[in-house]
C-alpha cells in the first residue's frame, strides 16, 4: 500500500484527501498533520469520519512516506518544505499555488511540474513533485485547451465563473457567514483573479501565438461546492466542428467529458468529473464548463495525479457516487 | 383613495402587488381578478395576507376603477384587453412585455410609454397607459443609460446576471423544483434573451449612434429573489469620472444610488432600489447592477409609476424594510 | 419626532431597529452607539442603507434622548447602564435578557416591565422601562397564554422549534459558516434552553397553578430569519373550542392571528407578525406559532412596545411588506 | 455479475441505485424500466450519469435477472407483480411499503421479509423477496431499538424528525417549488404518518409488552437530503449506561455508529452510515438519530440488503465519499 502523508490537515481539501483515501485501495493514510489539532482525532474536525476513521492528528511527520500532500495555504508550502525534510523517495504534491508558474517550478533541486492530466499525462506520469492546479484554472483550462491546441483562440476570450463557500476556505469572515451568504450573489477580484497566471500559460503552451486576452470574472454563489464557468469568444466554425475538436482532444480523458445537452452545476458534485457543453450563436462559441471545485479542482486531481505517478488505473478510487441532490 | 383593479391576480408580480397596496396610503385595492381562484380567499394564494386582508379573488372586473394593472403572462395582455373593457378614465400599467417595444406600442387607440423612471420621468408623469420594463432589462439599463446619454457606449458590452427562482413565475417546472435548484447553478436562452429588444431600444434612445453588440448572459441561480448583474466595456476615462456621469445621472432618482462600495445582492431584496457600484481594470469599466426582480423589476416599479401617473410622491408606499438576511 | 438612541449598534437587532425607525413617521435616529465602529458610516455595516441613511456611527451617548434601545450580550445592559448616566426622562428598553426575570427587574431604583404586548398591553403603556421579551420566549408564550389564562396547561408541553441563523448573533463561529449551515440542521441547548425561564414566568401569571413541564427542544436551522414552533399537550376539548380560546385571547392582537391553514415558516419572514394555527388529534391539541425571530422576537416586538409607551397606534412603523420568498 | 433489473427507473431512488450499481463490483445493470422514458438514454434524465453509462431506459423486462428492485410508488408494486411474472431465482427488493407490514408479507405465495439489517439481519441473508423499510423509519428504529430490546421502552416517546425535499418525491407540487421551500419549514402528517406501522412492529418484536405511544411528528426542511431526528422518552440508567447499550446492540453494525459528540446533518449525507447520539437530562434520554434518507433511508440499504442476500460483504459498494459541504 502507497504510505501516504497529509500536511495542513483541517482544511477543506486535506478533509477531501482523507474522505477519498480511506477508501482507496492501493493508498492508506500514514499520518495526518496539523499543529494545531494534533493529539486530536480526525472525527473531531472533519465529523463524517465517525465511525469511518480512528486516526489522530500528529505534529510529527514521517519523513519516509511513499508520498506527500501539502494542503497548505498559499506560500506556506515552500516554508514548509524549507523546514522539515523527507527521502529522496517521497513523491510530493502541492495543493497550494507556490509552483505552479515556470518562475516558480525549482525549488530546492526540485522539479514541479504543473499536473493537469489532460494537458500533459504522459510528463505526469514520471514526476516525482507536482504542482497541483488551482479550481478555477482547471474548470477555465479544460474550457480552452481543446481550441489553444488548434490554435484556435485568436480573440479575447469573456469568462464568467461562480464558485461555492467552500472556495473560500474554512477560515471564518464576514462573507462565509451563513446570514450574509444565504441566498445572496457577489463578485471578487475582478479581472485579476491569481489563477490567470496558470491559465495564461497552459494556453500559450498549446498555442505559441495566443496574444489575446483572457477576461476573468469570479463570483461568489449561495452553495458549498463546485465551479459553473461559462467562456466565450469569436469562432468560425460550427458547433459540430468544435465538438468533435473537443470530443478528439479528451478522447483518452478518464473524467471530463463533452455533453450534448445543456449543463447545470449539481451534475458533478462530488464527483472527479469536468462536463463540457458547447453552443454557437452568431459569431461566437459558448463554451460551458462545470467541476467540483474540492475534487476535480483540488483533492480529486490530486489523486488522479497519485494514481498516475505511482502507474495505477488513473480511476482507482475516484469513482464517486454524485450527490445529484 | 386610488382604486385598484389587478389582472391575474394569483401570479407573484400581483402578490407583491396586493403586498405592497395593502399598505399604500393613497390607493386601496377594489378588486383582484383571477379565474382560476375566483370566490377564494386571497390569503388561501397569497398566504402571508392571513391576518392583513380579508378580501377574495373574483372573476369580475369593475370597469371603472382609476388604475388597472395586468399581471399576465406574455402576449396576454392584449388578449384580455380585446376581451374586455374599461372606462376611459381608467389608467393602464401592463406588467408583461406586450407594449414595451415602439412597434407594439400602440393598441386600440392606446399608446402605451415605455416607463423607466430613470428614463423619461416627466413623460410617464402624463401617460394614461404604461409599459412596465422587464426585470432584466431594469437592472441592464440602469447600469448602462448614464454612459449612453454620454455617447459613451461605443464598443460592445458584456453582461452576465443572474436572477432568482422567482423569475421564472409561479408554475412548477423541473428547474424550479427545490431539488433541482437548490445549491445549483445554470444558463438559459445564452445572448438571446427577450429583454434585449428594450435594452437597446432606450440605449438607443439615448445614444442615437449606438451601433455595438450587446452580448448577454442570463442566468438561474439558487435563491428566490433578485438580481446581480454585471456589465463590461471599453471606457477611457477614470472610475471617477465615471462615477460623476452616474450620479449626474441620477442626481433625481429616488430609489436608484451609486455605491462607493462593493456590492452584494442581498443589499436591495424586498426594496424598490437600484444600486449602482463601478470599477476600472486598465481600459475597462465594470458597472455592477442590482435589483430586487420582483420590486424595482416588476411590482415596487409599477407602483411607482402609479404613483407618478397620479401625481403622488414617487416613493409614496414604497419606502420598504430590506430583508437583509 | 421622538429621539431614538441605539446602544450596540453594528448588531443584527440595531441593523433591524434602523431599518424601521429610518421610516417610522413619528421617531428619528438620534444617535447609533458603536465603539468599534464609531466614526464609520452606518451603511459601512449595515450595507443595505446605502442610499437610505448617511448617519454615522458614535461613541458618545446624547443622554437626553426620548428613548435608549440597547442591543448589547446578554449581561452587558447592567454594565451599560452602571456606566452610562441618561436622563429622568429617557425611557429604556433592553433587547438583552438581563430584566427579564422578576428577580432581576428592578436595577438602580428602575423597574423594568416585561413586555409581551399580548399578555399586558396595559402595563406597557405606563412603563417607562421595558424588557423585551426573547425571540422563542415570543413565539412559545404566543402559543401557550391563552390555554394558561383558561387554567388548561394541566399536563406537560412538548415543544420542538427551529431558528434561523441570525438567532446566533453577528459573531462569526464554526456553526454559523456557510459551508456548515448550508443544508444542515441540529440541535442546541436540549431542555435547558434559557428562554424558559420567562415562559414559565408568564404562564405561572396567567395559570398560577401550573405546575407541569415545559420540555423544550430548540434546534438550527439552514435559513437566516424566522422561528418555527410545534407544541402539543394533551387537551380535552374539541379543535373548534380551542380556536375559540385563541381568538378571544388575541381579539385586540395587531399583529397575532390564528390561522386556519397549516402554517409555513415564511408567512410572516420579514413582518412582525405571528400565525397561530391549531389541530387536534386524539387528545391532544398541536399548536404551531411563528414568528420573525429578529422582529416579532426582538426589534419589531421593540418597536410595538415603544408605541404602546408613547400612545402611539400600536402598528405605526410596523405594516411591513412580507418578503414572502 | 450479478444482473439487476430495476423498475421505475425515472424517480429519486431509482437514481440513486443507478449510481450506487455502476460501481458496484458485483453487480451490474441489466435493466432500467421505465415506461414514460422508454428509448431515452438514462443520461437524459439522471443527468450526472453524463460520461458514466451510455444505457437507454427500456418497457422491456428481462424475467430472468437476479435481482429485481421495485422504485414504484406506494401501492404500485403490488399492482407491477401482478402484470409481470420473474423467474423464480429473481429476487426482489421493493423499495415501496406494499410488503412491509406483517398483514401484508405473503403475496402471490412470496414471503417478503422486513429487511432492516440491524434488526434482523440473518434472516434476510436467506430471504428472497424483500421490503425495504421507509426513511423515517430507518431513522427512528435505529434510535429506539437497543431500548426496545431491553425492554426499556415503558412510557410515550416524543419524536420531532425533518426531512429534505427528496423525501417527497419527484412529482411537482406547490411544497417542493424552489420559491416555497427555500428558506422555509413546515410539518406535514403530524402524529399520523405512515411509518409509524412499520416502527410499532419492529419495536413491538423486540419488546413485545411495548404499549406505550410513539407520538412522531414530522417537518420538511429547506434541504435535499437526510433526516435528522430526534426521540426523548423516559430513561432511568445513566448516559453512560445507554451508551453501552448502544454499542452493544450496533457492535457487528456496519453502518451504525454512536457517536460521542453531538450530530448535525451532513455527516451522513451522501453515505449509508447512521449516526446515533444520546444525551441524559433529568429523567429523560435524548437520542439522535441522522441517516441520508434516500441511501440508509432507501437505496443503500437496498443495496445492503441485496449484499446480504447474495453472500456478498455487507459494505459491497456502499464505501461512499460522504460530500460533506
Amino acid at each position: 500500500m502507497i504510505q501516504v502523508g497529509i500536511i495542513g490537515g483541517a482544511g477543506y481539501t486535506a478533509g477531501e484527501l482523507i474522505r477519498l483515501l480511506i477508501s482507496h485501495p492501493k493508498a492508506e493514510l500514514n499520518f495526518v498533520f496539523s499543529t494545531s489539532n494534533a493529539g486530536n482525532k480526525i472525527s473531531k474536525v472533519h465529523q463524517d469520519m465517525v465511525g469511518s476513521l480512528d486516526l489522530e492528528f500528529t505534529d510529527t511527520v514521517n519523513p519516509n512516506v511513499d508520498v506527500l500532500f501539502l494542503c497548505l495555504g498559499h506560500g506556506n508550502s515552500v516554508k514548509f518544505l524549507e523546514a522539515n525534510t523527507f527521502s529522496d523517495n517521497t513523491k510530493i504534491i502541492d495543493l497550494g499555488n507556490d509552483f505552479r508558474l515556470e518562475k516558480d517550478k525549482v525549488f530546492n533541486g526540485k522539479t514541479f511540474v504543473y499536473a493537469l492530466p489532460e494537458l500533459q499525462r504522459d510528463v505526469i506520469k514520471s514526476a516525482n513533485y507536482i504542482a497541483n492546479p488551482g479550481c478555477f484554472a482547471t474548470a477555465i483550462q479544460l474550457g480552452l485547451l481543446p481550441l489553444a491546441e488548434q490554435g484556435l483562440l485568436n480573440n479575447d476570450v469573456h469568462i464568467n465563473a461562480v464558485t461555492g463557500a467552500t472556495g473560500a476556505g474554512t477560515s471564518l469572515s464576514a462573507t462565509t457567514h451563513y446570514t450574509w451568504r444565504d441566498n445572496n450573489f457577489s463578485y471578487y477580484k475582478p479581472f485579476t483573479h491569481q489563477h490567470l497566471g496558470e491559465i495564461n500559460q497552459s494556453v500559450s503552451q498549446l498555442q505559441d501565438d495566443f496574444d489575446s486576452e483572457i477576461i476573468f470574472m469570479p463570483n461568489r454563489g449561495n452553495f458549498s461546492r463546485g465551479i459553473f464557468a461559462t467562456l466565450y469568444t469569436d469562432f468560425e466554425g460550427t458547433v459540430e466542428e468544435a465538438k468533435d475538436i473537443y470530443k478528439a482532444f479528451y478522447k483518452d480523458a478518464e473524467f471530463t467529458f463533452v455533453s450534448d445537452e445543456n449543463l447545470h452545476l449539481k451534475q458533478v458534485v462530488n464527483t472527479n468529473k469536468c462536463l463540457i457543453h458547447l453552443h454557437k450563436h452568431n459569431g461566437k462559441i459558448l463554451i460551458t464548463s462545470i467541476i467540483d471545485n474540492l475534487l476535480k479542482g483540488a483533492s480529486g486531481q490530486a489523486i488522479q495525479n497519485m494514481n498516475l505517478m505511482f502507474g495505477l488505473e488513473e480511476t482507482t478510487g475516484l469513482q464517486l457516487k454524485a450527490t445529484y441532490f
